[in-house]
């Protein structure tokens, strides 16, 4: 049994209260574009991971399910606002909001979601209040500056591994950090707990991240809900392209061998094949196993005597994951 | 002396708080635009509505400094994220940040603005965090309700004038209304100062957005920063062509005299000239006093000795503004 049939209680409890924080009285050139992008099937990772945590270190879980649902709704705000930047077509198989509508309306539904997930957030319980708060706006311009770094690559003359890393870690895994750091603190955990989660947390999340690049590259099409090579074909740089960009930087004689840039290859084929003829794949496989291990480290470190806790679930289903 | 002479040991600390708020460790991507717009001089109303609704209560000033600055941050990204929507070139005499850079920095800039402004926001006293939050929340999304409104306007077949008083209820006179919510909450208000300061400022605040219509018509294009009647040369609708027009659909006789569209006219002078021919210069100014007097009768209420009190004054400048 996978972890969404499994968590699907919930899946459909967050799902529930997702609508619910949309005000009927919303007008409709904003409700509607909310719905539409709410109804959307998606993981709920991360409010699983808050609720979990929660639950982890002894806390009533329903503490817990009115961040859990500001968590999706910022995750959904980040989605909406990168894809008009990104000028992406698709997101979860179905046209962007920037692409079903236009640009401002997409500005507005994320700026919406914003006030949406805060209006959510203050429902938590009151003793805790202060910190979640910070915790929540802390990432918020966190994922700001992720998204900022992300851009500057675009035009940046040289970006290494390791500033991707810097990139990803702002982007993606501040946002698993905090769901994981404020669904602890919900719950009532020591200092010690709240800050082996959040490590835990951002772990995962930069496993998860880099992973996404590679199945970016590897997926199945179908299953992915997006073009196979999308970041390619737009000369986005990426940790795979990096990565190899990296490879061919430091060994002369292949540089020889192999085109620097991703670009001056004529298909994806072949540049999937000079991928693994590099080694490339397999080497960013192992970086993601070790973030995986660390990750559950941390967990270990928290909850030493639960092994099939759902929070182990959860990051055993994200390595597995094929799309 | 202006209030803003008067004001300046407040105006200066709000400015200082500003650029304390923006985070020496930002990508340099998104710092130098946040810089570039909190450096332009602004008036700073909301900020200077929170603080003196707080300290006309009897509260400790100090105790909205976090909220005044948190105020101002907001009204910022609103203005970001709106110039790029009604795609303005400029704000506040200077290039607009979509400009200068691109429309997806503007988009972060906003963002990154709201994350900012919930950074100091938390900073409140504990024991109001609350209520301030949850203010502030919704006013977040009010103001993306009038927005959607002002947008989905471009494209109604038809808009009354009232349509447009509660577009500009939400879009501006929202974050008045929490502006002084939000103070007088800090300050330690009952509940009935709260409402009644909070009536003040929602009055002010219409007032305040019609005037504003006005002025785009009416003020020295110098001192307002930007081209006058720019609204009617792009065919946005404003409270004075939805007047003009309404009259004229009241109207069959003058119909016949008058073209129904601002556009029709040749010259924005010619358009000038027959609002004043049609009094709609005269109804909307009467209109506009209406407003103030109405938000200053809730300030006496709320503060029924204090004449030459800074919230009176704030009132009687924005009233006799001429840009």
């Amino acid at each position: 049994m996978d972890i969404f049939t499994q968590y699907k209680p919930w899946i459909d409890r967050i799902n529930e209260c997702l609508l619910e924080s949309v005000s009927p009285r919303l007008p409709r050139t904003l409700s509607e574009p909310i719905h539409y992008f709410l109804n959307n099937p998606s993981k709920k990772i991360r409010p699983l991971l808050n609720i979990f945590c929660c639950e982890a270190v002894g806390g009533n879980v329903e503490d817990a399910i009115p961040a859990a649902t500001a968590i999706e709704l910022f995750h959904d705000f980040t989605l909406v606002h990168d894809d008009i930047m990104d000028e992406d077509d698709l997101r979860r198989g179905k046209p962007t909001i920037h692409k079903k509508w236009d640009s401002g309306t997409a500005i507005l539904v994320g700026d919406a979601l914003i006030g949406l997930s805060f209006q959510q957030l203050v429902k938590s319980p009151a003793n805790y209040l202060n910190q979640v708060v910070k915790i929540f706006s802390e990432a918020l311009v966190k994922v700001c500056e992720g998204q900022a770094l992300d851009k500057s690559f675009e035009t940046a003359p040289q970006v290494t591994p390791d500033n991707y890393l810097d990139m990803i870690a702002k982007k993606t895994a501040w946002l698993f950090k905090a769901s994981c750091e404020i669904g602890t603190t919900l719950g009532g955990g020591s200092a010690r707990q709240v800050e082996q989660l959040s490590q835990y947390g951002y772990r995962l999340g930069l496993a998860f991240q880099i992973q996404d690049d590679l199945l970016d590259f590897t997926a199945d099409e179908n299953k992915l809900g997006k073009k196979i090579g999308s970041d390619f074909k737009m000369d986005k740089k990426t940790y795979i392209t990096l990565r190899y960009q990296s490879i061919l930087n430091e060994n002369p004689a292949l540089a020889k061998q192999y085109p620097l840039n991703e670009t001056d290859y004529q298909s994806l084929a072949d540049f999937q094949k000079a991928l693994r003829e590099l080694g490339v794949v397999n080497a960013v496989e192992t970086e993601i196993n070790q973030y995986f291990e660390e990750s559950v480290n941390s967990l270990r470190e928290a909850l030493p005597q639960v092994n099939d806790h759902p929070l182990h679930q959860i990051s055993r289903f994200l390595h597995d994951r094929q799309y």
